[in-house]
Formats: structure tokens, C-alpha cells, sequence
């Protein structure tokens, strides 16, 4: 018997707005993996993986890059080349590093990350001299700076690139490392029409997630300096995440890369629609929707967020709870402006459902 | 500019002995990967890697099972669950995990590994009852054992089943937990014709590698009972082997387990013949081949093992270098009986070479 | 040539308030350290220590208690012991926990701590709720709530014993462990008349210490149920913490119980005295006193807690900077009243100075 | 009620060569623990640690030095400071870093101990050379060999400094860091008439301890260089081993050093004489004794070591089984050459007995 963690196969027609993280591979993307050119990627024969890299770390600005089957573990690797048993990380209190990677940055890296004050997933140069502390014998030692762009939890905020930049740069002036967890960055650089590298360039490692509105099934780059990459090689090998013929994933990464950068556009229009529409809903607190992540209090309709998307997918479409009231839905390429309308008309059943209820 | 550590081209026409590992997917697997259904891993949406789990599960005779990018993947989460800091890991003293992980036991599970007193890779269990140390506090606490089968550096080595049983049950009567490294172990079956879940059975953790001998480009599933695998998947996402449409992978797995293991007896019977030619060359010393590993040593031809393998390489074949006189020829799904002919003629050019230059 | 980090000689006559750990053993607490009947601590010989492990286990109201060298070292055992690598502390944001054990909880129990929401240095029930993250494979684990009596950090204030029992049953019915840092246990009993046993009634681990208030030269004691005691022994030996024959040190705790308990309420009324007197200074806020701990801030005199701090010890009085304009003065049992009326005229003298100098 | 593991009280009269950790302080170093000068260890303000420390790095020829509660410590902060996560070190296979510290190398050092071949708990250049992983991304990095003087386990056997030496060069010819774990240094020192810096002189690290013959009740001191101290600072802080007043402790580690070196040739003289009458016995196999330690074989008599150690503690004299039929005695400053005497005679009487059962 398999394990199977709550094997809720997706009922057909379902509009999936849960997460990006669930489109599938278009045709084209499959046959594009099928032909994938491979190799043993730990002795550098994969020319798909060293394609990939090499074209991402030009995007990101970087010397190089390494291809890893994870954001997560781009981010613990990163933690893990930038500091030693003892130090302390700073970002913000919703990031990935601290609440969705099960406490790894304290299991694998033997770090503390201490939360930043915050508004919607951003801080300030102020805020981070606020929150390192100066050297001593009994403090931690603050080492590393990580910043999320976009800001997942905070909204899928895009961080304006000038404050990215400041907040690297105040970090570094204190000695600190700088990390971008570029999860959703290509999402940041389509909405802001400023080029990936200009939002890397003050951090020492970056990286992009090709399995989020990207599309491909499996895979992320984590781009830094040749130094550091070559470090992060020795703990690529230790968390078990060197690939023998992963070309077989960077083709469907580097496919992304050319087909689905632009579009990402198309997912940010959507969720402007998407809100548009909840806006108008009575009960339905929106937040302002900057890139393809939808975020919205249902708390005025009296329900639970959880108890509202349990309703809502019995109407055949799927956000969800992210919080006692918070929702969260996420536009891609697997859905349509036409879904978006379906969707609309799904919230508004439930609502009158509720009213008639009460 | 991308990192490739070593980037070394296969020169086109090499009969690449190297390793199992650096096999590619067939036309047939290409494109059951390209078919494959997918969907969300982490959620236990993704069909493919459930019917791979289950397949696995089955096989192995466990209860659960989860797929991961690579077998150290394996070896170390079962570590993290069996084990708690400081606890002492035993098994022979080339295991893949002591001499292979980049002291990830130590680094990631935080437990020590005491080498085994071994032959060929085998032990006994008046070894295992020797080396675990009275419970005490001044004492690291001897908690798992660990086997690997086929044993790999100690010559491709099968156990005899009632061997391996008798040492996990000589572990178990201690109080320790079980672990079978089972990387090449479908090899082991094939050689024996017992069947995997009789290798598996005193063991509470196995899992098997579909990138080596089995032809697959990504993946091993590591099985075992519903709890550990539970606890294993806490593991899974902190060390980022937690997949999104993972499926693409399971899908090339999932078809060499149906179309590659019965033919891993041509490549023992490939490494049989191998031996045969070799153990005529002067100054070559041939070990028994027991599956697709064939080692010897060249000390009486007065080479290093690296030098042989250089001027091996310079006549169209590529084998490795396993210490200083030791070299190591794997035979795969991507070599002909014809290529072990051409093989070992090289190798007769080789030495022809050296005595000349004597 | 020894090592000496800032070796700052105390200049005779100084009236050090920098610290409580800075007081020096009283001729009767030396002459019970000389005649200390000792043995091996390890194996439960020495009578010495056995008395006071008792005496505090008694006091503490738990079962069994563990002599150690240092508070830290109480604190990061019983991390170790309730917690697995990955689990997430929570605790107040200036805790010892957190700023002042060098990063250790992350270094040697692999967790997170995450500050909680606080008002000089303590939380509510409401703040513990809101902390406790659900159980998720992605978050962290949130294991164990740390409280601290007194609050250090939070201005030597005493949490109300009812307040201190809610945060620890509101984290108990999340199923979360409970850890009382007891540095300054004594000190709250002392001002509060609520006897140690019932402050530390809702926690599973508390401990005091001997060096501060207490004036003992080395020495703390952790107390808990004797399963936990069981397994803290085993970190005590891995931390290099198990004494040969500690009863010397522990003699001088044992003195430190039977005669330095009750005068901490000098060092209170003390500590008020020297408050009422800060108060009339020009520029000087004080925050109201609850033990030996005073604090104020100096922001209105223009100048920083560390000029303010040099300027003072050269009219011979010692206080410490915890923060840019933020400065703490302890009482103890090597000063006196007319100490407080001496350091209160040095203070004056500054202020008088910084005022010239305007 | 307090947590006393075993508490077994030492029978008046009993002659204890259990270990030489047990000795007890005399007269003399009790009057110096009384007077010491003491001040706040953390501080650098503790004249009697900076004395001790400036007299243990010049003893041992090192830059600096630092005052610790135990050799457990001492080594553990020696790994820290020297290895990374993922190291290796090097040592005896029953060396007590990885016998008798509980697994802390790994637990607190991330890293693994690999057994070197050893004799007596020695080994030669070429066993180091053998060890030495060549650098690969795969392998654990061999980071620090570990030598014990003299070997506790090995018999008490002194190395000659010249292999001592030799073993180091072997070392540090490889880029490994180099540790010497001194806890019976002195004794080595006394028996071989060279000076203790030299045995020190090829390692980086390198400690005493006072609390085995040297008769003190608590502490070791690590020494190395400036940068190396600097550096252990910070893991004696997290650790738990910074003191406040702790000259109270190194008062009597200076006593120690002033009054209780030389006397350790008696301790040889009576291990000698011991073995002198043990050899004379039917049953017992003596391994020739180097210094203070006298290792014997039960197993001519039948009986296993335990039973023979209960058998002699009822005739007054107790001695440590050391595995299943290996028993070890420890002279030092509590016994005199009388009780071996009377030890041999009760030995001699559990022998008569045994041969009366038969």
C-alpha cells in the first residue's frame, strides 16, 4: 500500500485556483522534456542542466548556478553556505524560510531566524539596522538577510527594486550575506518590467522556482558566485539533491524560460479581474492583488476560511484557507479570464447561501 | 556562465564503463515520461508517483513508501527518523553512507557511523553483536544497522539472504533499528532469485535506486511502515526533496520497473565475460564478479589505477578509479556484449602500451 | 601568556552595580566551600551536591533536580531534552533564551525561537495562542514555551504567579512543553511572598541560579520530573557539564540557600532607593523597579548609555548599557544604602557636567 | 526528592582504585580554594583563572589558554572550533572522544569519529596516512586527527613524544588540524622526563585536566592559539561553561600544579607494584603498565570482570570492569603503597574463593 497524504484526486472540471503550484505541463513543455539531450549531472555531462544554469545565471547576473530539484532546498543550501551553527537569519515574519520549510533553517543549518517587522511581506533599510545585532560574545551572530520577492504571504507584493536594493545594501554595510528567495521573481519582473538581475543584484545567492506560475514539474535554480556555488555543491550532494540524468527536468525549466515568462502578465490580469468582482461581494475584504496571488478576508460573511472554501469547492472551484479568515487565490496557466468569471459567480452562491442561512 | 564541476564531454563512441549511474532513458521510457499523469505531489495528488509507491511497497513487502530524488536522499532521511542526535549508526566500513554522503550523518542526522569489520562488504552477526557498545551514558547509544545489498565498493557483492536476515535479527535483538541500502538491490534479486521483500523483510527501512542499473534518469523510493514513512515525510520537506508533478520521474521508474529489471541478468552475465578476458592480461587482478560491478587491481602491471583509467579512456573505454591500484567496470543497459569484446581489447592495448614503455 | 578578554581590573573602592553575577563568596560562604564533604558526582557520591539537588528539587516542587556549572547551561539541557531538531521555541523577544546564549538553542538543539509579543518582558495568554502555529509538515513545530522570572531584560519585573500559570496551561492544553527561567527566581519570591514551588507549578523544567543575587562564585540547579532529569544527564555529559567532585561549588550554594535568600529584599528596597533618587535628575526616565534590577534611559541628558556609563565609572561608580541610550544597575550583596546615596551624587556630578558642557 | 544516579556511598575503609578521577582535595588545597582571589571569569576579572590559564599555555607551550568545568570540554569545543558539519576526525578506536563522550561529536560537532587502526591506543604515521580521505566531493572531509597522551583505554600507555610528534607532522603535511587530548598529560610527562610542551608541540589544541591524578576537584584548561581561544569563547558560552567566579575552582587546579606533578612517579611506582603481585596469580593476564593505569584479564579464573570487581569490592577494595573480562585499577594520591598490599591480598582471596567454588 502506498502513502498517499490526503489523496484528494482533483474532481474533473474543478477550476483549481489553490496554488500556481499545480498547473501541469502543456504539450508542448512534454515533448520538450521527452527529447531533453542528458547526461551524469554530477560530473557536469547534462548539457539540458548546464543550458539551464548558464541561462539562469545570466538572467539573475550571477558567475553561476546550480539546478536543484527545490525553492526549498535553494533556500536551506543557501542558509547553509552563507552561515555557521550559532548565527541568526532576518527576514520577514511570513517568509518561506521561517513558516513553511518545518523549522529547516534551525534542523539542516543550525541557525535562528528571527522575524523583521513587516507590512505585507516588505521592511525597510530601518528595520533591518533595527534588527542586527552588534557583535558580541553572547548575542547571536546576525549573518544573513532574506528577502522574498515576491512576497507570498505578504500579498504577493512586488518589492519596489530600489527598496530591495536598499535593504540589501544596509545589510551588507553591517557585513551581513544577502539572500533572494526568487520563488515568484519572474512573476516580480513581469509586473515591474525591470529585469531580474536589477532586483538580484544586491544578494550574494538568488533564485526562481520553475514549478510555480512558470509551469515546469519539477525544479529551481540557485544562482551566487563561483565560490559560493561551489560550496553549495558539497551540500547539494549531502541533502541528496544531485541529479544523475536530471536534464529530463531542466528541459521542461528551460522551456518555461521560453515560453512562459511573458504570459505570466495574462495570470496578473486575472487576478485583477478576480478581484475586481470579489470587490463588489458584500462580506469580502480584498487586498490589493499586485501579481498573480489573490488575497481576501471572508470574515464580514461570518464564515471560516476554511468552512468558505470547503463550501466553495462543493461549487467546483478550489482556493485556500491561508488563516482563520484569510483565502488565497492563485491565477495561472492552467485557468482562463472565463474561469475567473465562473469563479465569481462560485463565490456569490456560497455567499447567498450563507445569507439565506442566517 | 553556468557551473559544470569538470564539464567532460562523453567523447562520442566511448563504451562508457564508468558506472550504472550514467545511463540514459530509452525511447520507450522517454515516452512513458512524456505521458505521464501528473499533479501535485505534496499534496498525494500525483497518480504516477502513487502507483510507483505502491508498486515499490509492494515489492519491498512494507507497509508505505516515498519517492525521492536520489538514494542519498534515502539514506539520510531514514537516518533522521531512526535515529536521534548523537546516536552511533554501524555498517561496513566502504557503506555508501559513511564513505559516499559527504559525512551527511553527521552533518544533517548529527549521528556518528562506526565502520563494521567486513569482507567484501559483508559482515557477520558476531560482528554486529562485537561492535554495539552496553547501553551507558558515557557511550554514544549503537541504534541502527545498516546494510547494503548488493554492497557496492566491496565488489558488487550479493548477500546471502539468510545472512542478511541473521544480522538484522541479531541488530533487532539489541534494541537497534534496521536499514537496507538497497541502491543496486534489484542486481542482488536478479543474481539470487529470492525476491526483494525477502532481502527486505528484518530490515524496517529498504529502498531501491532506478538510476543505476535500472536505466531511469531520477528517483529512488524508500519504503517501510505507515509511521515511519509519516515521520519521513517532515524530512522530505525540509530537505526539499518534496516534488510538485514528481511524476514525470516516477513515470521513467515506474517503466524500468516493468522493462529493465529482468535484463539486468545480461549485464551480469556481461561482467562475467569481462572478467573471463581480464583474468588472462598479465599483471591484472580480477575479483569474483557476483552482479554488474567487476573490479581489479592493476598494481602488477606497475600503473596507478588513475593512470590506467587515462590511457584506458585514450582507446575508447572509461572505466573508474576506486583507490590507488583498484579500478571498477560496471556494465548497463547502454553496453553490448560486443563493446566487452572491443573492452577488453583496449585494455590488452594498455598493457602492451606499458610493457613497451618498460 | 593567558587569554583574557578585556581584562579590567576593578578599580578598589568601586561601587559596582554592573551585574548581580559579579559578587564575590562571603568569608562564611568560603569557609563551607573548605569543608565541603565531596565526592564523584557522577556516580551520585557527592553528598554535597546530592543535599542541594534535593533542597531545590524540594523547593521547585518537582522530583528530581541536576547540579550544573551555569543558567545557560540549565537552559540549553532542557532545550535538548524537550525539544527535536526543527521545533520551534517561543518565548519573549529579549529573553536570555534568545539574545544572550550566542545563537546556542540553533547550534546545539537545532531549533527556532520565536519571539513573542511582550510587555517588559512578559506575554499573555492571548500572545501564546497567537503563536502556537497548527500542526503542518510545512511549518515548524511549535514544542516548547519559555517564560523567565524575573524578566531581565524586561526590567528585573516579576511576572503575577497567575498570569505565569495561565501563559504555561494555555501552552500546555496546545500540547506544547513548559520552561521556567529561573535566573532570578529568588528574587521574585522574595518581592512577590508567593513561595518558588508555585511559580513554577505549570512548568515541566525550572531552574535557579546561584551566581546572581544568591552570591554564590559557580553553580545553578535544574529541576524537573525524573524521566526528564534522566535524559538531561545524558547532555550533561555531552556538554562537558558532569562535575568529579562539584560539591566544592555546590557547598557554596547550599550556604548562598540558607543565608542569602531572605536579604534580597535589601537589595530591593535598594534598588527602589536608588530610583527615587533618579527620578528627580534632569533627563533621566526611569522605569518603575520590581527587584534588583533598575533601568533607565538617558536619552535626556543628550547623551548615550555607553558615555554615560564611562563618564561615571571615573567618578566610581560601575553601571552597564543595554542598549544605545538604555542603562541597568543591579543591586547585590556587595553594596550597601549608603552605596546608593554615593552612586546617586556620581550621577549627579555627570549630569551636572554633560550640562556645562552644553 | 533528588535525582542520584546509583547513589552508592563509598564504604568507610574501602581502598578505591576505581579511577583517579575520585581522589578527594587535601587540606592544602582546600585552604587555597578558600582564600582565592576571585572576580567575574567572563569579564576577563578572575586573577586566579588568568593565572591558571597563563600557567597552563606556557606549560604547554601555546599562545593562550582557557579555564573549563570538565576534558569533555575541553575536546568537545576542540572539535567545534577546528571541524565544520560534515568533518571527520581521526583517533584511536577507543579514544574517549568517540567511546566516552556520549556521541557528542556528532550531537554537538556535526561530525564523524572513523577509528584508526591503533596498538595500546597508539598508531604510526603510516595508520594516519591510510585514513586520509582524498579530497572529493562525496567523501566526508578529513579534518582532524585526535591523539590521547597518555591512552586511557590502550593501558595508560605513554606515547614516545618522537611518534607523537611524527603522527601530528603526518597530519598537518595533509591540511588536517591537529588535537592532543591531555586528560593524563602530567602522567606522561613524569614518566618519560620530557616536558609537557613537547609532547604538545605538533598540535593545534591541546589540554590538562585536574581532576584525575592531579587531585583537583573540578577543571581542565584547552590551549592553542589566540585566534583558537578567541574562537572557543564563543562555544564556552553557548555551551554553559563560562564562569562567574570560578578561581574558586582554579584555586585549586594552581595548587595542583604547584604540589601534585611530581608526586605522580609514586602512583607509578605503586601501579608497578601491583602488577608485580598480579603477575605472581593464577587467572590474571597483566598488560605491562606505563603509568598510573593497571590493566589485567580476568578470564584464566572464569569468572567475567564484573563479577570479579562485586567479588573484590566485598573484600574492600574496589576496581573497574572494563569490558567483558578486562578490569582496570588507577593509582593515585588517595592510596599508598600499603593498600596494594592489602588489594593484592583481597585479591588474592576472591581468587581462593573462586578456585574453592570450582
Amino acid at each position: 500500500m502506498s502513502y498517499a497524504p490526503k489523496p484528494e484526486a482533483i474532481p474533473p472540471g474543478l477550476i483549481n485556483l489553490y496554488s500556481d503550484t499545480q498547473t501541469k505541463p502543456t504539450p508542448g513543455m512534454r515533448e520538450a522534456i521527452a527529447r531533453a539531450e542528458v547526461g551524469d549531472e554530477q560530473r557536469g555531462e547534462d548539457p539540458t542542466i548546464n543550458t539551464l544554469c548558464a541561462r539562469v545565471a545570466d538572467l539573475l547576473g550571477k558567475e553561476a548556478a546550480m539546478f536543484l530539484p527545490s525553492g526549498t532546498m535553494c533556500n536551506e543550501i543557501a542558509l547553509l553556505v552563507h552561515c555557521r551553527p550559532g548565527d541568526e537569519v532576518i527576514g520577514a515574519s511570513d517568509c518561506h524560510i521561517l513558516v513553511a520549510e518545518g523549522g529547516a533553517p534551525a534542523a539542516l543549518a543550525s541557525v535562528l531566524v528571527t522575524p523583521l517587522r513587516s507590512v505585507r511581506g516588505l521592511f525597510t533599510p530601518a528595520d533591518v539596522e533595527a534588527a542586527i545585532r552588534p557583535p558580541s560574545r553572547y548575542a547571536p551572530r546576525t549573518r544573513l538577510l532574506a528577502a522574498e520577492q515576491t512576497a507570498n504571504m505578504g500579498g504577493g507584493t512586488v518589492w519596489p527594486v530600489a527598496q530591495l536594493n536598499e535593504v540589501a545594501d544596509t545589510a551588507k554595510r553591517h557585513g551581513l550575506a544577502t539572500h533572494l528567495d526568487g520563488a515568484r521573481l519572474m512573476n516580480a519582473v513581469v509586473a515591474s518590467g525591470v529585469p531580474a538581475a536589477e532586483h538580484a543584484k544586491g544578494f550574494d545567492t538568488a533564485w526562481i522556482d520553475f514549478t510555480k506560475g512558470l509551469g515546469a514539474p519539477v525544479g529551481a535554480v540557485l544562482a551566487g558566485s563561483l565560490a559560493l556555488i561551489g560550496e553549495a555543491w558539497r551540500w547539494k550532494q549531502r541533502l541528496g539533491g544531485a541529479f544523475r540524468q536530471g536534464g529530463i527536468c531542466a528541459a521542461g525549466c528551460l522551456y518555461a524560460l521560453d515560453h512562459h515568462v511573458e504570459r505570466l502578465a495574462e495570470d496578473h490580469a486575472h487576478a485583477r479581474l478576480l478581484v475586481a468582482g470579489l470587490a463588489q461581494l458584500p462580506g469580502i475584504a480584498v487586498e490589493t492583488p499586485e501579481t498573480n496571488l489573490v488575497f481576501f478576508d471572508v470574515s464580514g460573511t461570518g464564515m471560516t476560511a476554511e468552512a468558505f472554501c470547503v463550501a466553495l469547492e462543493a461549487e467546483g472551484v478550489r482556493m485556500g484557507a491561508m488563516g482563520r479568515t484569510r483565502v488565497r487565490a492563485c491565477t495561472h496557466l492552467d485557468v482562463t479570464e472565463r474561469d475567473m468569471r465562473t469563479a465569481l459567480g462560485a463565490v456569490e452562491r456560497v455567499l447567498a447561501a450563507v445569507r439565506r442561512a442566517a
